[in-house]
């Protein structure tokens, strides 16, 4: 098979009210081809919270024509001679949310060299809204084809199928890193800020590590059900709860806020901590900064950082730990012919926990 | 010698003017004895900012009157039959910023059990200015004689004079733990954001701590000279030096923040850390929050901490280090009598770096 016989389309947003559901199916011109590239015939693309931001141009001018989706497995059907990563024609792969760094290509990079891509400061492109560094758009994965550079292809394992290993390759990676990097494991107490794509998999990564203790947190008490079905061993609604802050405090060594408000009660999130503990704010809100009373980190020792995605050597470490635990996504398949109505589903509130836009071939 | 020999007197706050110098000098009563208590005959003692936050009730309403000076040295004159810590009468010992911990009697305290007094969350008296568990106040250093709880009362290494220990006690702990605690050694690139009291014991335990590069970082170019001779490899004022943040931007593993405005450019000082690096804040502003852009933290996996003093631990490691490098703070000693003048300096920032009020006996 030669890219001759296969066609680059997809839904192509072309303003920012795309994100209401007028995404439009259209042909689009793939990277210029590189032999370190790889061509995916698109299975399954997650849909995921940065593709509503990106549709709106809430993260800042957005470069129409986009295509948007960056958690798409497929088949390799087409292997530059130069890729690395081992795959061949016919393996099942995926591609998160980063599609290109400098690799060492603009001088020496740190971050590349010792696996943290994700933080290359160089260069970096998404998997979809990006330029390369040969000029090129990327086009992410709401489409039938994705060519990406093969630093940031993964083989997907055969213990996962393809719907589920789609969403974890942005929502999942992007909770299973900083829980992995910052000591999650037997002994550790989690705590877990918002239950929606990425505070589901918040949960199920915190157990699968081995967390003794694993608080979910959100407003209201209706996900409460699902938050302990998914391994939680407790649940808080601040709305609901009173004197939440108090009951709880200094329980918790690590707490992931997937939540992006500005508005949070990021101090009362914080006296939840223990001494020497760590919260890691996933969540970019679109409006603003993160406040903190000085004293509320100095007076507990406390850390308050960020994490964002997570490279392909995390994402590979990832997959094993999801194929050994035979962990399960909560998704819901969605044809890719629906796209529009299931964005704005998402955009809704209504996912339980993760769209998987689903390619019929 | 009974505690019938001796009175205790020093210089008293009555009320927040006290801070311009209207100390005066008066017998206060000490805490009521317990056994475990040791009473030392006062040498030294350091003038910390602490000092004059407290006097004008900064950090809130302070218990007037009331004797500041938390960087206590002298002898030991009379110890508790169940005093720990092996000190003997006539022992040189010395008092940092913390007086009393709850050590497990309000219930089991994972902090006061690991060593990590500083950060317990059930009782905290400060040297000066709380209230022990028996009800009685505490009384600082800028006296004739200081009652303290043994655990918080460390030996003096005979290597180290009592007028440079005492400004490690409170000063110098309070960089060195954080120093110490986030990895500072051979190989690290380390950050020092203001060059006073705190900042002078920054460079000089960054550098006895073995780190390859001291950066620091004033908004003024006048410190320059003592930074270097202090140990800092480079120097940027940020008043001065365009661009300064762009050209330093990601270089820095741990950066130490003195300086305690609410005002001060941190997203910049952010911006200088490498990936995964982290930022601790000392000085903790009488006026403000701590703000910082989500995507600051999230797209370097950045972190911002706090750290308040060291528990008796860490003072005993950092006294062993001092010794060991033979590690000189810049002080000037000036006599207690002088104690209203060299407040008003010290607020004035004329200190460099640290001056230690020295009784005649």
């Amino acid at each position: 098979m030669t890219s001759q016989d296969y066609k680059f389309e997809g839904w192509l947003a072309s303003d920012a009210s795309a994100a209401n559901g007028t995404m439009q199916w259209k042909e689009f011109e793939p990277k210029v081809w590189e032999e370190t590239d790889i061509d995916i015939k698109i299975t399954h693309s997650g849909i995921c919270g940065s593709d509503l931001h990106t549709l709106r141009s809430g993260w800042g001018p957005t470069l129409y024509p986009c295509c948007v989706g960056h958690e798409i497995v497929g088949i390799a059907v087409k292997v530059g001679s130069q890729a690395e990563g081992g795959i061949k024609v016919g393996d099942r792969v995926g591609v998160g949310a980063q599609g290109e760094s400098c690799l060492g290509r603009k001088g020496p990079c740190e971050e590349c060299a010792s696996g943290n891509e994700r933080y290359c400061g160089r260069h970096w492109a998404g998997t979809y809204n990006g330029t390369f560094m040969n000029g090129s758009k990327s086009y992410g994965g709401y489409a039938l084809y994705n060519r990406s550079p093969s630093r940031f292809v993964v083989k997907i394992p055969d213990a996962i199928s393809s719907a589920d290993a789609a969403p974890m390759l942005c929502g999942g990676v992007t909770t299973y890193t900083p829980l992995k990097r910052n000591g999650c494991g037997p002994g550790k107490t989690i705590g877990v800020i918002g239950v929606g794509g990425l505070g589901h998999f918040a949960i199920l990564f915190a157990k699968a590590l081995g967390a003794d203790k694993i608080v979910a947190i959100s407003r209201k008490g209706n996900k409460r059900d699902d938050a302990l079905k998914l391994g939680a061993t407790s649940y808080i609604a601040t709305d609901e709860d009173k004197d939440w802050a108090q009951e709880n405090g200094r329980s918790l060594d690590l707490i992931i806020s997937t939540v992006s408000s500005s508005k949070m009660p990021l101090a009362q999130y914080v006296s939840l901590l223990k001494v020497d503990g760590t919260l890691i704010q996933l969540g970019n809100p679109e409006d603003g900064s993160l406040s903190i009373p000085a004293g509320m980190l100095i007076m507990r020792g406390a850390k308050l950082g960020g994490s964002v995605i997570g490279s392909p050597g995390d994402i590979r470490e990832m997959l094993e730990l999801a194929a050994e635990k035979q962990l399960k996504p909560w998704i819901e398949e969605r044809p890719m012919d629906d796209a529009n109505n299931a964005i704005v589903d998402m955009n809704n509130g209504k996912s339980r926990y993760r769209y998987v836009l689903v390619n019929k071939w």
